[in-house]
């Protein structure tokens, strides 16, 4: 069985094409800059080198055909033809408290999909669109919708509820949801294989931190609480959303700026890293404004990096301590001063990072000394390889 | 020199008179649910009992009166002339950046504090009736503005900026203030004085806890981090207010109301322990339904506790580490459950609690066991003696 995984980003699609059998990726990719000037695709063959072609990709749809394409290429591609895929499996970041698992998709799902978009309007509208991009290029190939939510929805009630009228849960479902759960169920349940030791006598704190950044603790197995919340603009700084603010100031930008809605797309498009540092949303440009001297480039870093020191904290207090740190995700995979600055403000935990360990981009490593309480790693998310089994296992029943 | 101290709050104004020759409280006495049935004065001359007197308090003016006659009272009263007043110090809840210290009470200051009234909507306007009624009384008698503000400017850029856009900060100033700062450098200062120590070498965590909450991190004596942010509607769970939730939950319920503005007022008035609740915005109310099995009772309690936990474990990170946590005001000083629960969850920091010490209300007590690694102790908070020493202080300049 063969089952491409499509995960749509807001301006970002991964890909993998999976031989269910063996559970080896045959194909995998990556479209960025979706929208942005300097748009590509980078296509990798498994055993070939990448092969990277930069050409104007206005949209998901466009971003789709060309993944379809690339497996279909006669040098790089893994299909002779389309009919060999079993099965599409699709990230999809909220389903509200509609969904507490993977679902095949159909037009009822689609709809529920759709009521969704104003819970994560960066986010579900690209799912949406790769789906539906699927669908007109492959109706009648089985499609999977995963969902970031599903992970999280063992938190506790006093850990999900907001301190807002109790009628708005009652009537609205507004609570915590989180995301990226599909992420952090894999890099903790994998951190708890490195170490050796089940899952349930664990206490890990995983942080994911890429454009969206969510960290989450993992009590013996299950997810206690996550930083992202009723939506995905809450939590520690990202690209371009604020993170966690007073509310206060959503009222504030409300009246400055004349709507809520145009407040609401500010903290959603135009803060974060973005906002604060007037450079870019993208740490590696963050790093290179620090490198000249740039002082809201330094500021930027420096809340970033205070911002995930104090979840870890916080969830440290919520679990009653930690065992083990998990870095994850574009930054957390490939940021080694964030990984070392968060490590070293942990020392009164335990923690210790190694510099030495810590030079790398991108592995499944420990980078904390021998002498660490608490084990430090960085271990690369395969949420695709979870997408994969459950769509597998959703098509084949 | 006598010197009038006086604390309006949202719903109450406490006032001491104090002799500042000998620093001492000649009266004292706390005005109760102003606005509300059951409305009451509560006032002690030194060595008397407390008089209390039920009476319709409608608004903070009648409260002021209500003060002035009680001090003149032939028999509790403790001046037989209002001449006898040297000065007047107010407390005032939000300066924004315009005041760092504290200072004498003028027009052009005062306008400048009506300025900020969008900033504290609960505070500010009772504080300026405060202020104004005792002009209208007393036109000769110099008054000074205390701000809850000024302990918390010396916040590193990193923890007082906000990931919104940096024009934000530059045009309107938006940027974490944090609040009672009168508060936490009254507790953290007398908490260096009973553990004997310089309080230039601990890591300090106050827990101001009242109908508003604030927790502050306090680091070789200035603050470096605290939960209030723009406004007093940030932080940890509070009576009426939300604290801290997904930004995007404002523009959610201002759709569902119909405007920001009726947002704002559910946020800061209809929400936290009464929202959640549903009971009461007083905790004692709270623990009475949790005795009776009320559920939502023993969530509002829930979430409060791990809401403060989750900040004293953030804060411990901010530091790196923490020698001693101080509970005080309202909730700090009179609720043992809750300095237990929070201790207890502790554990993990080398906190434990001593439940037989912990076992009663309103006293300076260390209630850490012997061997907890980090001091847990109640200390009744005093703003009003920092508040009358800053008043006679730049009165007599």
């Amino acid at each position: 069985m063969k089952v491409l995984v499509i995960n749509c980003g807001s301006s970002s699609l991964k890909y993998q094409l999976f031989d269910m059998e063996t559970e080896n990726a045959l194909a995998k990719g990556l479209v960025e800059r979706i929208g942005i000037e300097g748009s590509r695709i980078k296509h990798t063959k498994a055993g070939q080198d990448a092969v990277v072609t930069e050409t104007a990709i206005p949209d998901h749809k466009v971003a789709v055909k060309l993944v379809l394409d690339s497996l279909l290429d006669g040098e790089h591609g893994v299909l002779s033809s389309l009919d060999e895929l079993s099965a599409v499996g699709h990230r999809v970041v909220h389903a509200g408290e509609k969904f507490a698992c993977s679902v095949r998709l159909d037009d009822a799902v689609m709809a529920a999909l759709k009521e969704c978009i104003p819970l994560a309007p960066l986010h579900n509208p690209a799912n949406i669109t790769g789906i539906e991009a699927i669908t007109s290029v492959l109706p009648d190939v089985p499609q999977v919708g995963v969902f970031d939510t599903a992970f999280h929805q063992t938190m506790p009630k006093h850990a999900y509820m907001y301190g807002v009228p109790y009628r708005y849960y009652e009537n609205y479902k507004v609570r915590r949801y989180g995301f990226h759960g599909t992420s952090h169920f894999f890099v903790a349940n994998r951190c708890a294989e490195i170490m050796g030791r089940p899952i349930e006598d664990l206490k890990i704190v995983t942080c994911h931190l890429g454009n969206g950044s969510s960290i989450t603790a993992v009590k013996d197995g299950i997810c206690v609480d996550t930083s992202m919340g009723f939506t995905p603009l809450a939590g520690v700084l990202m690209g371009t959303r604020c993170g966690d603010i007073d509310p206060s100031i959503v009222k504030f930008i409300a009246e400055k700026e004349g709507s809520v809605d145009k407040a609401d797309t500010i903290l959603n498009k135009e803060s974060g890293v973005h906002g604060v540092s007037g450079i870019s949303s993208d740490l590696r440009d963050i790093e290179d404004g620090m490198e000249k001297g740039d002082e809201r480039a330094t500021l930027a870093f420096e809340m970033l990096s205070y911002s995930i020191t104090k979840y870890i904290g916080a969830y440290a207090a919520a679990m009653g301590g930690v065992d083990a740190i998990v870095f994850t995700a574009g930054i957390g995979e490939n940021c080694k001063a964030i990984r070392e600055t968060v490590t070293e403000n942990l020392g009164f935990l335990g923690a210790s990072v190694d510099k030495s360990k810590n030079d790398f981009r991108g592995e499944e490593r420990i980078i904390s000394s021998d002498d660490s309480k608490v084990k430090v790693m960085v271990i690369p998310t395969n949420e695709e390889l979870v997408i994969a089994r459950d769509t597998k296992k959703l098509v084949s029943c």
